[in-house]
């Protein structure tokens, strides 16, 4: 076995002791006699896996007794619509437009109500996080809309919005637990987990109690209304339990590391290691706004589409993989979550370092 | 490691083999370097898996090349919805309500448009398959929804209802992959996969490429479109690409066996080992018309709450576990899929049979 650096946005690397665990547990979870995937979502066992999951993600995030914490099948994707059907009383919502993932929420957000772009980077190719000190929010707007961390172009909200008032609603999916949160500023937190979690094919959103009522939009899947799941625990429908089970071990293995405040410092340590290097480099360059980079997603460009296929490859080749940008920013993009070990970071500078002297 | 025999109704059983390899695989998946969860979905080996696991179920269920397959993070429950979103055109469809899962459907049904129940069997509390050779299906319906397998109530449709040339819409849930299907006979097969398939978190949807159009009830969130999916190949959003590599596995497996006509020789075999002693047994009797038996889930009772509740105990001790029965029909349930061995089932009614004599 010979373990590559994976720095895939997502899905993503997860560390090995999560997976080592995963694995040696499989035909036999902690005696029970079947793997977590054979397990009735009813029985005693699987309930203490959800309890305690929930437990953990609690504590690491310092989640308020008025807030749910809900698990749900499905995507991001399915809650860019939920949050719509969930929240729009009054059919009006204000998004800011910092990416690809929240111009979709946006654009889902205009099949069932009134939807405003209040602010948007769309100008600069989504390279900084415009002001949001004062916007023109809507008296009755019924929330306030952010993608907080931008997967695909490298920024994150360091200050959130001020909303005036308007809950604030955050797709987190490419910073969840990558540093601590102040629950309390937030109507809804919600996200994919693939990304700095655990495997796809579920959100976590953790919702004030309030924002959780009957009074949703016509035509709502009752799947997707999220009170059906807050009274069930999450067990409404069959869910993604094999998911629920990787991401309690993830959330144990974040506690270990010494929880959020120590990860943060440890992602920042990491992200300072890339960005120094682009900072000095000549052949690279980061392509966002220094006061606004993302501790987890670093895109970077050469300038040189040719320069920039050869490092892809001849870094592919030396077992640092997935650094491909996306196509809409081109280029590269290195994604160092949580369960990337410094040392990957390292191999990535260094070899970034010697392709620089090879290609100059 | 100690393995028990697991008859629970799902989550349920997994090949062995599967969770072997699996487990073998969960730090390098061939030689990656990475595990199957950490993957980017739109990698070159992803879309290997992916390709692979629709080739093989292709394969399996001789699926004709006008039918899209659709693999959809989510549950059986959003495709409650999903199925009155894609296909109501003129509002109206006709649920045939054989248990729990018919219910919730045409309830769902019923929050989209008008949905009539055109048969049941609620009468006998869900005991037995309706006469479905002549019903009053409406000139006008969209569709005809049946639960194929019911698994509570352990009935399952050996004849298909005659739908009047209406297309049939069939959750098979808990027979998914069970013996094979004529799939032309369908206009929409779909199933949770974790009853007969894989883990909980996804539902896989065989659909006729005509009933696959951008004409969808208002609201329909992107994600539920299945054009939308099927036109991204069921990338649209980051699919549960564990959960296609586990049915991956499955399909793999069940072709080893030598497919599904096999398989469905190998589940009457152990089906008749359990009801034959259920129908000679003058403590246990089955709860089902004989004519409408499932072969995945069978229900039994002994008519004494007191008794029903010592044998799950002493079978669970003895390592026959989930036996209890579902809530609404009390008593006990046996679900023996595909991955449940023939020396499970064996094992059982010897324990039914000893049970028999001690308390008799």
């Amino acid at each position: 076995m010979s373990r590559v650096y994976n720095f895939s946005a997502g899905p993503a690397v997860l560390p090995e002791e999560v997976l080592s665990q995963a694995s040696s547990e499989m035909l036999d979870y902690q005696g029970s006699g079947m793997s977590v995937m054979e397990m009735s979502h009813r029985s005693a066992v699987f309930q203490g896996i959800l309890d305690e999951a929930e437990a953990d993600l609690r504590d690491l995030l310092a989640i308020p007794d008025n807030y749910k914490v809900l698990f749900l099948n499905g995507s991001a994707n399915h809650q860019f619509a939920a949050v719509c059907m969930n929240l729009m009383k009054n059919k009006k919502a204000d998004y800011i437009i910092t990416g690809q993932w929240a111009k979709k929420a946006f654009a889902e957000a205009q099949l069932f109500g009134d939807a405003v772009a209040v602010a948007s980077s769309a100008d600069e190719t989504f390279s900084y996080i415009p002001d949001c000190s004062d916007l023109p929010i809507r008296e009755d707007a019924d929330y306030v809309y952010i993608c907080e961390n931008n997967t695909i172009y490298g920024t994150k909200f360091h200050t959130l919005p001020n909303t005036k008032g308007k809950d604030l609603v955050a797709d987190v999916s490419s910073c969840y637990l990558s540093e601590p949160m102040d629950v309390e500023k937030y109507g809804v937190i919600y996200g994919g987990v693939q990304k700095n979690v655990g495997p796809a094919g579920m959100t976590i959103n953790i919702i004030r109690e309030d924002l959780i009522t009957d009074d949703v939009l016509p035509g709502t899947p009752t799947v997707m209304k999220w009170k059906t799941q807050a009274d069930a625990g999450s067990l409404y429908n069959t869910p993604n339990c094999w998911d629920i089970y990787i991401c309690g071990l993830v959330f144990k293995w974040i506690k270990s590391m010494g929880g959020l405040a120590v990860m943060k410092e440890k992602n920042e340590e990491k992200a300072a290691l890339l960005y120094d290097f682009l900072d000095a480099s000549e052949m690279f360059k980061g392509t966002v706004r220094k006061e606004d980079r993302s501790l987890m997603n670093v895109p970077f460009v050469t300038g040189d589409a040719d320069l920039d296929a050869a490092f892809v490859k001849e870094a592919t080749a030396a077992g640092l993989v997935n650094l491909k940008g996306h196509r809409s920013v081109g280029g590269m993009r290195a994604s160092i979550y949580n369960a990337m070990p410094k040392a990957g970071v390292e191999a990535l500078v260094k070899f970034m370092g010697d392709f620089e002297v090879a290609h100059r």
